[in-house]
């Protein structure tokens, strides 16, 4: 990776908070080079040594700015509005910005993980088509741990009864997951009932979410100013669309995301406009 | 709920994203009260319409302050911080409030979600002294969010063969998952296994932790001032120690929470030190 006085983000076309931070480098007009992690690519180029190094939480996005590397978007977000504060992305008013940041963390700690793959072998199938990832779905939460694989360990002791027919794995169970192409653990789980998880999961965070910004919404989600908040909201309706999650009951949060991705920004960040975007995702 | 000019802080003595925010108020020197909402008791008393009217989330802690209610451990701490600056828990130097933000968000998304129980009715049987959550380790995320409950519908529609002995449900699955003392999925998963989950969970994410520290930690997480992901740092640790998780290979995590708990405001704040603190708990 050669040295650049340019911000270089280390993104995944597909990651929605990857696509947070594009928004806000787009917002910002912040110009920057991509670095794409393939997240399904050599059982996942993020457990790579050289991208290790570079992030230890082994995840996307990660923003190499300014002579440091910044993990975790609302961290990169934040430091973004601290250092380049024009256009604003936090209101004036702090109970304003203690609002954007509740409905931030409501999406990217309480909402997003539930329907976010781990960044393994198993996100192939998805590339695929199969529309949902094929993991059980506790382990849809694993994709913020740096290394999720370790977690299959700890299944191969569960109650034989209980989990049946997870992947075949040897001593080193990480190794053989990664390289796997088994898909019997999505068999197993079944399409549906994993969409069905997915959905409730996200429905459940949506009704808290529908409410409050019932509350905090203008034209957007706190106020008529594009801020924080808003950049976790689109990437997380993106995901209800893909887990077929009827919006109906959520008029606030549909008509804000309609606005949002009305918006430049929003468009030019979208994962099907991203230089790693596969040709048959392209849009 | 009495009109108040101290601020309101809606905490259970156990939850370490209340701890969170109860250091904060400790070491700014806030006065404020405490209202109990007892995660285990009445099926959850965050379920309650009147706590849900306040925090549609419906999760601890939520923080009223200045005419305003704010969710979210980390938007609540960003809200005293812009409010009541001193002593300050960021650093005044932006890259370095952007490693507190990111050691923050890697354990409140990260880690934390893992091995904090769903707020139903099983919590109970930690209470009794089995040490870890009797949930399916999958549920354990899913305390996050705003009513982890409905999460127990989806199972339902599991394969038989993978899920044999969920508490029985009829109709209305919620009702019946709250007022239960059905134990089997305890019985079902194992205390074993649920523990090397747990284990697994926090290691993995401690090892990248513990990398970052390395290159961040002064006296505290990030320099030698406690700031923000302090506030996170030590309630995850005792999380770990429930767990029993070997803080061995952690020498920076480990030394820099000693020296926390030394501190007056973690003291104070610990879950054994409480208004809702059982007396069998309390030291």
């Amino acid at each position: 990776m050669a040295e650049s006085s340019k911000p270089i983000l280390y993104s995944y076309f597909r990651s929605s908070c990857s696509w947070r931070v594009r928004i806000a480098l787009a917002l910002k007009n912040i110009d920057y080079e991509t670095v794409a992690i393939n997240l399904t690519k050599d059982g996942g180029q993020q457990f790579s040594g050289e991208f290790q190094a570079l992030n230890p939480m082994k995840q996307v996005p990660a923003l190499k700015i300014d002579g440091i590397t910044i993990g975790q978007s609302l961290a990169i977000i934040e430091y973004l509005e601290e250092t380049r504060p024009t256009p604003r992305l936090l209101p004036w008013d702090p109970k304003k910005r203690a609002q954007v940041r509740m409905v931030s963390d409501l999406i990217a700690s309480g909402i997003q993980p539930l329907q976010e793959p781990c960044h393994g072998e198993a996100l192939d199938t998805r590339e695929r088509g199969l529309g949902v990832h094929p993991h059980l779905p506790c382990l849809c939460w694993s994709h913020r741990l740096p290394d999720c694989r370790g977690l299959w360990g700890s299944l191969r002791r569960w109650p034989e009864k209980m989990v049946t027919s997870l992947p075949t794995r040897g001593p080193d169970g990480r190794k053989e997951l990664a390289g796997s192409r088994n898909l019997s653990v999505l068999k197993q789980v079944g399409q549906e009932n994993q969409l069905t998880w997915a959905q409730q999961a996200i429905t459940s965070g949506f009704n808290a979410l529908e409410q409050i910004l019932q509350s905090t919404a203008g034209r957007y989600c706190v106020g008529d100013e594009v801020s924080m908040a808003d950049l976790c909201l689109a990437p997380q309706v993106a995901n209800a669309d893909r887990f077929k999650v009827d919006l109906t009951p959520y008029p606030t949060i549909s008509r804000i995301n309609k606005s949002l991705l009305a918006l430049e920004a929003f468009h030019v960040s979208h994962p099907c406009r991203q230089p790693d975007t596969p040709p048959e995702l392209r849009a």
